[in-house]
């Protein structure tokens, strides 16, 4: 298939076609601008993470923002990208007709794929101190079944996320989940985990038997190598937030650095030129509309 | 005054009340998070810049995104900063009928100070190579009067920058028409150059005479001294879009590394921990309301 | 007290002051025109009906529509209105964070009362005929001693409303809960009924004892006349999406006449005519900047 | 073709269908709700009118409003009507390069055709007493060749406008500079008029010789017959603003009589059922999900 063909593809349809036997490598974004850079670096798709979104307005991750707000930034992010954008959709915002009604709009909005976690509505960051509670794991297979049913293209992907390894219940039961909500239809199964070590991923994996694509976050097991998480069987790697991360340290040394020297000629040669603003901002494309 | 008086005035009022024998040091931001960085690292006031939200998008600074755009990026980061917020209105989105539709509401939003300048919407960036149309100096004054009439607080400002010199039409062209900004109400003026050196902004402030407090943002003459803008008469300063250009220098160099070296670990000493991700997003604050 | 001092207090201080002997009328509003209309009858205030509001997206009144969306709504409502606007806020768009963020963004909108219910979300119109799930009374009024606490002027009004006799749990429970609320800090009592007649609400003000002010929306128990509601004790009267039914049915006769006669000329007379609209938009007075 | 066929094809492409030997009968709506009952009326397409939307936010018709305010409100009558909209754009909010980005928008949202008119930023409606500004007609050309570059999709519709006879520069312009606007790709002509008569507008369809399809918005001429409309070559009659005006007549009705009785049970023989709102909201539908 020529490269021209592809794009032609929904994004839908060109993040399925990724998925492979070589991992798919995916960075989280909290804007637009984020994800150019992550695009430009050569990632194959965008994240549009709920914590990341939630902390450039400054506000936790705790269902404060609303479906709104997350669908307008993956929204956002989506109009200038190439790539593929897979929307962090939390539980789906409620129940059964929330999640209908956010498939009916992010696939309308051109998202490749969305993820819906099984925790209860307002839910709380995974990696926060904080009782994660787990919805029902049959009403929570309805809400798949029911996105699978409203979703009107063939290629749209609903990810279905286990926390019940983040909520403390062990591999058993998430193993038990994912394949519940594999049979209500799920297209890929994300298996959450906070441990500092990829066990617990291996161990849902050796369970699991390949009977839909594994995506993993490795936020806190963030040695594991990428080809190594390839050969125990994962389809897609999500680097949720260190896009994020490198911009509050990198934004902090910055401002101190100009306040303490009085002037910002010292970070000058550590900060991109406006010239690669511009380029970013495809300045030199817009403007030659005008002639 | 303490503490605590300060808090309960306006931000527009505290603004102003900043405007004293200490020049003001403004952060440019792109989103809330950005300001809080800023706001935390000891900046007086947050600059919501055009450049840097449209960037955010995207997009570029060329009146693509619109008032309702801006106005509620500006408003998110007023939602969350102690800080007032200096919102950077280009040319006041259109005519007198808008400038005023502007103002009715920006100050209803909470934000302290609008800017606008003197060029013919859509506008472009003052650093893109490209023709700079200066809007008629009488009818930028009327803008600025009508502005001011418009205002239900006394606090809140309207500050007038003038693009004579980007425009390249000279520091007198520049006098004249901060002067006439003056005669029509404006708190302050904010004077943009783009030479590598102060020295438009120096032959301006000796022939202004201090009739009102003038703003500068030095982007290209970056080597200035605060201390040195201070003395030569600068009552704010404007770092409009360093906190920015770090965000996307880091954020490249993460990517890269974590594309390149198949795990985050190698960043993970150079990027913000996780947990301060959630103290910038009080997530202590906001779970403690649960119990 | 002279009409420029009520006009320069705070919409939430003016509503206040209205609560006395005489009833406060009150109608349901789906956009800003609708209120305009209302406001210019005669209304003392503005109800942002969700019905009516999720009535004018084509969507259900089941907590698809998100507070961002109702905030909009409000907001927009707000801004040209002269009146205070009481925001119907469902249960409060999730937990007791949810109600303490909710608060802050009405009340930094210059909304003057929140209204927040007993039930569990998703909530689905009390009208619609489907299972009420209530929430627990504790947890309610957990959320209105949150909301009380989080707002910043003394003036702003949490509206605690019951949900026991739609639920069909009786006038006792329902007085047990508004007392429970009252407790908590709410500012007045909203009973809510769908029986045919005022019966319900006639039996919990005899009950009540007057501890708060009591506001009723007599939609089904429409024959009520409202000054026998002020003669039992009733303190505001909200007539919540009247407006919006008379558009329904205007509309469809209109397009109805349009599409069978081949014109519009047979309704012309039956309609407002554009100068009524532009005086509505109030036209001149925006033209006139332009002078 | 089978209705099934033509469900599945794009709205724009359905709607370039519509254009035949029939005329198109379009209502305007300034909502979802309003867009729906005109669909159900029996209307061919929806007009996301300017005046309308903009008097529904209670401002006037004159670039208050931004293309994100309009871009919103018709991708709301979008999400839930059947039928093609078509968007009113005034100028294209600004420049070429304004254009541009307002195609991309509304095509991504789905919407079947935009529309854009000959007048300089920022507009002010056509019926109000002021002057208009005409824009120089090959800078007008310009954008319409701009934005036909720019849709991605075949089908999508740009309509040119021409308001000439609006600024009473006579029916030769109207047809020089139509003839212009086709030459550079309008897929349709809107000849705007403000004559109590369809004189104007059949001036110029004999003038024009069918090059392109013609709409009309026979606001002001009215008693206009639309098989007339159709005899004379008109391709598409908009009523755009009756369904508004219906709304504010029969509110203040309303309300009136509310106040004036103290109880809505005079109207409520006269206004829709709350089991009509119910239907239109889909509420069984939505309801039906979550079994």
């Amino acid at each position: 298939m020529s490269a021209m063909e592809v794009e032609r593809m929904s994004k839908a349809a060109q993040l399925r076609r990724m998925l492979g036997p070589e991992v798919v490598r995916v960075a989280g974004a909290h804007d637009a601008l984020s994800a150019l850079v992550a695009e430009e670096t050569g990632f194959d798709a965008v994240w549009a993470s709920s914590l990341a979104i939630s902390a450039a307005r400054g506000l936790p991750d705790m269902s404060l923002l609303t479906m709104t707000d997350y669908l307008q930034a993956a929204s956002h992010i989506n109009e200038v990208c190439a790539t593929p954008v897979i929307a962090d959709c939390d539980t789906g915002f409620g129940d059964v007709a929330n999640v209908a009604y956010m498939v009916q709009r992010y696939e309308a909005a051109g998202i490749a794929a969305v993820c819906i976690e099984d925790k209860v509505f307002p839910k709380r960051n995974s990696f926060v101190e904080a009782e994660q509670l787990l919805e029902d794991a049959d009403t929570f297979a309805h809400k798949v079944e029911v996105a699978k049913r409203t979703q009107r293209t063939e290629e749209f992907m609903v990810i279905a996320r286990t926390e019940a390894a983040i909520a403390g219940l062990g591999i058993a039961e998430a193993l038990r989940r994912a394949n519940r909500y594999a049979d209500a239809g799920a297209d890929a199964i994300l298996m959450h985990s906070k441990s500092p070590l990829p066990d617990e991923v291996l161990a849902f994996l050796s369970g699991w038997g390949g009977r839909a694509p594994v995506v993993v976050v490795p936020t806190t097991y963030y040695r594991w190598h990428v080809k190594d998480a390839q050969t125990a069987g994962v389809s897609m790697v999500i680097y949720a937030n260190q896009g994020l991360r490198a911009c509050v340290r990198s934004m902090r040394r910055a401002w101190n650095e100009v306040l303490s020297t009085g002037s910002s000629a010292p970070i000058e040669g550590r900060i991109a030129p406006m010239a690669e603003i511009f380029r970013l901002q495809r300045v030199d494309e817009w403007l030659s509309l005008e002639r």
